[in-house]
């Protein structure tokens, strides 16, 4: 009986298609031959099986090795041949010459799926484009499917599998990602936990030589963990394919994609990287723009439109308004989001009339809303959004966060409270008002994403993330982000013909 | 005699333009009057004595209160015309309706300048414009020059002042800024410790109504502390004098400019923040390209930029080369580079032959150098930077950065290490490896530009800024802040006709 990818969701929610999927073994295995480990700490086959014993890994792990009796602390088999059972799996990290022998031998124990990391194939010329095709015609001969070569495998937290060189050391999240490029896998661990998110199942698809990115696409929409798909490309090589099934994904889950081979220098690196043959932007931006992919412009933008697209409601419509008590940080987010195309409204009379009462004299009560300095530091998180919320105006809340902490500290200071029960005073007081808003986005079901320059780090910034509140690191990134939002939904509405996407 | 704005810096250094600037007492002052504060924590006068007690001003402060004797623990002193002295310095942060007075007060008492942080002046419509008009008529009356109304101050940490609400608890920086919005001082003091930088000396001006941007930058110019400069504009309200004074600023010192009303949402935000009356981006763009101003478009992306502008040598020319251990960061910070118009030169034979012995057969030795995972860690930050750096055909290094500290922890795990000894054996070899490229800077005296995804809070990160080396977040965000490098020296080459700048 197959294994479900975590132990929370039952096999009769997975849908069909992804048990089906070549990729289903190879990213829940429960079974692993690790090939290309020692005890050697400068090879990265040793670090990618630290990796795997470091997330705790359930399953049974056979390091193969010529010599060593034991691995790591695991005992280690001389041939693949004398493993006790055929594993699901076969993660080879090894030099490029004994790839080919190593697949066959994987072959004959019957091993269906196999990671190929070891580089040196169709990447580095037309010697490697012929050992890229043996590969492909060994593999095949013995119904093997395999990821790689020239790929780091797979990262998946729910499954405790991470098959990389670099330690997973976050939460399992609901962003899943396929890439053309290990690097924005394993070097995305530590970042995405920075900013509070993780990862649901991220794969490295390398040289895409059998296993390719539309594969990844299928698995990602069919696995129950994942919200969001980010792709990292530098080439699509089965365009016809890739137009098909992210369009029908796009339907079910918002697809981000970043596409780098659009410049010259892009295109010549891509080359050199993955052996990729990279087209011109507006081809890509086509293609992209049919499926209903939401293009990035970098990597830290795919990730922040995860963030926002991940966690919270459809929008009705892309009119914005905008809560402050910062004149500059408000302005700076009306002059961003006009310039992503979305609405900032004047405020209607009826509202503004609400507001009149909590918003002091030197404040204002346009849109923005500028609460300047003002007393009562829970109506910004209280009465001022619930009025902002409950208008029919408006479809979506921007609001700008600058923790308190500083100035309760330097107020229960001069209160004499102790220093350790400061700290407890200012934590129940930030549960408190973060604990406010999202009431106010359960009643209203409108989005709500917050912007700020704290450290996303920030103890404030990460319990309002925790209660899917994305807060952006600056007015920009938020804009755009949104802009993302709304591009998303307003297109998935046309294409499903369903409910209209307000963009008066 | 006048006060020098830090202890470190003798008299004669300081050009005589600054001590003549109406900003230079009001920034160095010895002594001031600070009105609005109280021992209540809740209002915002008591907020920003506390901010500059909490900075350790050297100078006497006379906080001035009708009732309490005391406040904040100072001696407190019910009239003006009660204080002991003539202080240098008034700060007010009163009710709308009693500033006219106790500027008139200020005045009988011969104080020459002050800081006015009440709002409800021309902010808010006819009444504040004709209130702002008499402000400025009674201040005239008695020779005083002040900033604001509706600003927050001035932070100079080389002089231990901050007038501003929130605290200064990082160390005193390079960056000048002047700011229409108090807000991107006062919150940026986090960001900016975060990022590692910290202002020079940074001025809210506030409504301008006598004091203005135009002196700032007179100010900034001539501040010895100062090596680039950062404006945030809602408004030019002089252009003639600004861009005459900026174009002479820029042949000596970067300016960066954050402009805001150039959409219409961003336009009425303004209105409503400091009653400016924006201009369309177009002119605005012009006024900057004519005076040789840098244009950021985000917060971020100006200090960024001058995190970039302040810390490397001029580059003679916007050639990069681009280093890399992952194939992906490589590709888009080819990517980035290319379409910010930097120059991607391919790798010329002679350097490929040098590159050759230091790069595994799996790497790539073409333009990005792509290492792949090598076993000798310490060639990426000798041997091979050097090889790029000694290279005339390249004028600038961006290398990309992955703290090695996981990879290092692990394999000393393995060897028992003790954890006290692994953290103390992994900062000396991130010590090591960072004092190697510092040794190539000063050698080479060529810009290297790192970029990473790691916080910027890493110690490896702030160890390489600590020597000079600035570390952007992303590779986009490098490309960015390094073409606006070349663009100002670029710029300011043609202007000053002395060494050309090579852009073939």
């Amino acid at each position: 009986m197959p294994q479900t990818p975590s132990s929370t969701v039952s096999n009769h929610e997975i849908p069909a298609s992804i048990t089906g999927s070549p990729l289903y073994k190879l990213i829940n295995p429960d079974s692993i031959a690790f090939f290309g480990a020692s005890n050697d700490f400068g090879s990265m086959g040793t670090s990618q099986l630290a990796s795997l014993l470091g997330l705790g890994f359930k399953g049974n792990i056979y390091p193969v090795h010529p010599k060593a009796s034991s691995v790591l602390g695991l005992k280690a088999y001389q041939r693949v041949a004398d493993l006790p059972e055929t594993p699901d799996l076969a993660v080879l990290i090894l030099p490029t010459r004994i790839v080919l022998d190593t697949v066959t031998q994987c072959g004959e124990k019957g091993i269906k799926h196999a990671i190929i990391v070891s580089g040196g194939f169709r990447e580095v010329g037309a010697k490697g484009r012929d050992l890229e095709q043996a590969l492909i015609q060994t593999a095949h001969r013995y119904g093997m499917r395999f990821l790689g070569p020239n790929c780091l495998g797979v990262a998946n937290p729910h499954h405790k599998l991470n098959t990389t060189f670099l330690p997973y050391r976050g939460a399992a999240g609901y962003l899943g990602m396929v890439s053309q490029s290990g690097s924005f896998i394993t070097q995305m661990f530590d970042y995405l936990s920075r900013v509070g998110m993780g990862f649901s199942t991220a794969i490295s698809v390398g040289n895409e030589a059998d296993i390719d990115l539309v594969d990844g696409l299928k698995y990602l929409s069919a696995c129950p963990h994942t919200k969001v798909i980010s792709l990292y490309v530098e080439t699509i090589r089965n365009p016809k394919d890739f137009l098909e099934v992210a369009s029908a994904v796009t339907l079910n889950k918002p697809i981000i994609a970043y596409y780098v081979g659009g410049s010259e220098s892009g295109k010549q690196a891509s080359l050199s990287h993955t052996g990729a043959l990279s087209g011109p932007d507006r081809i890509y931006d086509g293609v992209f723009r049919q499926s209903g992919i939401i293009r990035a412009w970098s990597i830290e933008e795919m990730f922040d439109m995860g963030s926002v697209l991940g966690s919270v409601p459809a929008p009705r419509g892309n009119r914005v308004v905008i809560q402050t008590h910062s004149g500059g940080p408000g302005a700076v987010a009306a002059d961003a989001c006009d310039r992503e195309g979305l609405k900032i409204p004047s405020m209607p009379d009826v509202v503004k009339k609400a507001l009149s009462a909590l918003v002091p004299h030197t404040g204002s009560i346009g849109n923005p809303v500028d609460i300047t300095f003002s007393k009562d530091r829970l109506a910004y998180f209280s009465s001022i959004p619930s009025c902002l919320l409950d208008a029919d105006h408006f479809d979506i809340l921007f609001i700008y966060l600058l923790l308190p902490k500083h100035m309760f500290s330097r107020a229960m200071e001069s209160l004499g409270v102790p220093e350790k029960q400061m700290a407890f005073e200012t934590e129940k007081l930030i549960n408190e008002l973060v604990g406010k808003i999202e009431g106010l986005v359960q009643t209203y079901a409108k989005p709500v994403i917050g912007f700020s320059f704290h450290s996303p780090e920030a103890f404030f910034i990460k319990q309002l993330r925790a209660r899917n509140i994305p807060v952006m690191q600056s007015p920009h990134r938020a804009a755009r982000a949104v802009a993302a939002l709304c591009r998303y939904h307003e297109g998935r509405a046309k294409r499903a013909k369903d409910k209209p996407f307000n963009t008066k």
